[in-house]
């Protein structure tokens, strides 16, 4: 038996960073950046004016000046501003040349094209300087980054069309199985639906990979056999007698370049780890049953994936951030749990907050097969293995399952 | 001056939950429930082994029975067990007519068809009864809400093949402003790249509506009129010195069935609320600061999204559920911040854990219209009206960040 870390690390070993390709600013949100994303330009990109007002010499100390133009957000004062002079100025138009500081509109008077104020007026605070928000050349996404919304802002303002980032890992999946009907065919009786690689699919696409699914295979070497022509980073194979029957798939992929382990992992819920390489290609067994196989994928597909995008281990840290593209973070329990075996165990639970604390509150261990709970749950909470027994209140780590 | 949950009170009120489409399953996920959604089937379909052995019937005292076939898998065993007699079962298999224990695989023994075993080993206890996770007809996912990589995985098991969930709300974007280039172009002196709109896309993709974005339009009438041609659930203006400008724009959109107001609303930061009806359609009107702009798509396109799709309410009940999903939680603060004026104000916040509490470290209020800032934020702070400094420590209401 190994632990659940030791079977991670091998797993996570077996992948490096992947190909990139050069995508257009509308498609960037939700990539990885594949280098650090730097501004084109600066931001702004010229002094502007954050308030409406004229724009006028600092050093200048006469309380009159005559109004020579006007600058307004796309139609610059193309001119100089010289002593006596002043420019009116719109909110976010750029400080013509020779001003340094902006007289408020509502602390100045215009008469017939003089302007008059008293000194007090003037206010160079209210000049967003060139550059203030960022700096040509300066990272506005670092590499390993995934986009967000915010960022694409970010990108755009700093004049960025087009980035490197790392292909979206292509994830093929089998469901190898006799008992299994697609949802929507009549089904034979005790068939039961192919219920994991849909759940597989929605998580791998908001991890940022390319799900493909095979769909279901029969439980022969024949069917099997197909896995093979999977053009894809990793390969899932779920559930069926067969995974895990290393004799049965060895006879079934024995022909192509393929080599497979067992493993035993010590943690609940959760069977036989299957983990192979096929022609090169690295390959995933998990457990027939749906509930505990988006767990195996929670620890090994997710991690697997942060590899080949390449992501950021600082946004993962365990437990300190609070993110939820974070792996984990801790919570305090709502009632005991029991002692654990040697065994890591995961315990679904909900999550509410309270006095600013989050608390997380156990479904009972009995439920663990169900799917119906799965879905209903809010984290995991983790208990280490060989644990005593968890008293309500005791502070345990949880890993939310939030947007998947 | 109108508080902010009364223009976003109005906003809301004018949105109601939109029309609904049937789609297919492996389409559904991250779409929003138009109605419950039922189970067309029990879960497990029958009674299932979740262990290897022999099903037997318990009443029969006997501890030598007859083997008398196998039930795998998709391969059921056809009969009915009788007194004396067992049927091999492997994990997953459906119990057999007649059987309602299962002996272990391990505590029992097979002599050329005879099976011996003590009482001791039967196990009824290992038999998952037919609609344990689920019976037909079962809610699985409630109307309004929306579809997770779980669901996905409990409607499929529960042989949903097509579901009836809202339209994605269109929402058309218009950059309004002389100074704006979008990014890649040769940009005019003093020109910014206009960049509200791709994060104001991404974000409206990550709440479940489809963005459609008309690009930059100049600060004219007859540019601005081009954004009645919108075929949209909602038009959203961005920027430009007209936004706010009710006279530039009722000429523009004059010949149409418009009108229009504009809001002082009592928040910081942000500029004068531009809402209007555009023949039928809600059209907001937001700053042209993108990081200003990107803070007020939050506070009333994202609930406006939320009452098109229906979306239930319980799962943005402020402050108490801890969900990303939710609009709100609370956290404490790491420093001190100034008493409020009459404005709500959003402080921008990076969150840590620490001790299970979730902790804000707030950004210089100077900071607000950096966009490099806002990127960088896990949340915003939300300082109420006319509240008193707060001290490090206190706990404040947080809006997550996360996901965009």
């Amino acid at each position: 038996m190994i632990t659940v870390e030791e079977a991670q690390a091998r797993v996570v070993a077996t992948f490096k960073p992947i190909d990139t390709e050069l995508e257009d600013l509308t498609h960037l949100s939700g990539r990885t950046a594949a280098e650090d994303i730097r501004a084109a330009a600066d931001n702004p990109p010229m002094p502007i004016s954050t308030v409406d007002g004229y724009a006028v010499r600092r050093a200048d100390g006469e309380t009159t000046r005559k109004i020579v133009g006007r600058a307004a957000p796309g139609h610059p004062y193309r001119g100089s501003v010289g002593n006596g002079e002043a420019v009116r100025i719109v909110i976010g138009g750029v400080l013509p040349e020779g001003a340094d500081a902006i007289v408020f509109h509502e602390e100045a008077s215009d008469e017939s094209g003089d302007l008059h104020f008293s000194n007090a007026a003037v206010h160079p605070e209210h000049i967003r300087p060139a550059g203030l928000d960022f700096k040509a050349g300066s990272v506005l996404v670092p590499a390993g980054k995934r986009i967000t919304a915010r960022d694409m802002a970010l990108l755009a303002a700093g004049g960025v069309a087009q980035a490197k980032v790392r292909r979206r890992p292509r994830v093929a999946i089998a469901s190898v199985g006799d008992e299994l009907s697609a949802p929507g065919d009549q089904r034979r009786p005790g068939d039961i639906y192919a219920a994991t690689g849909y759940g597989l699919s929605a998580m791998i696409a908001s991890w940022g990979g390319a799900p493909c699914d095979f769909g279901i295979l029969e439980d022969n070497a024949q069917e099997i056999a197909t896995i093979a022509d999977a053009d894809a980073d990793l390969v899932v194979a779920l559930g069926g007698n067969s995974v895990g029957n290393t004799d049965l798939i060895a006879r079934a992929l024995g022909s192509t370049d393929f080599s497979m382990e067992t493993w035993k992992v010590a943690y609940r819920p959760g069977r036989p780890l299957l983990f192979g390489q096929l022609g090169g290609t690295p390959m995933l067994g998990f457990p027939g049953n749906p509930a505990s196989a988006l767990v195996c994928a929670l620890l090994f597909i997710r991690p697997s994936l942060d590899v080949m995008l390449g992501t950021q281990q600082s946004t993962c840290s365990l437990p300190q951030r609070f993110k939820c593209g974070c792996h984990a973070m801790s919570a305090r329990l709502t009632t005991e749990l029991p002692a654990t075996d040697e065994r890591k165990t995961y315990v679904r639970a909900r999550l509410a907050m309270q006095g600013g604390e989050v608390w997380a509150e156990p479904y009972p261990v009995l439920e663990y097969p169900m799917l119906s709970v799965l879905a209903k749950a809010d984290a995991l909470v983790v208990l280490p293995p060989n644990a005593p027994a968890a008293k309500a209140g005791d502070m345990v780590e949880i890993i939310p399952l939030d947007g998947y």
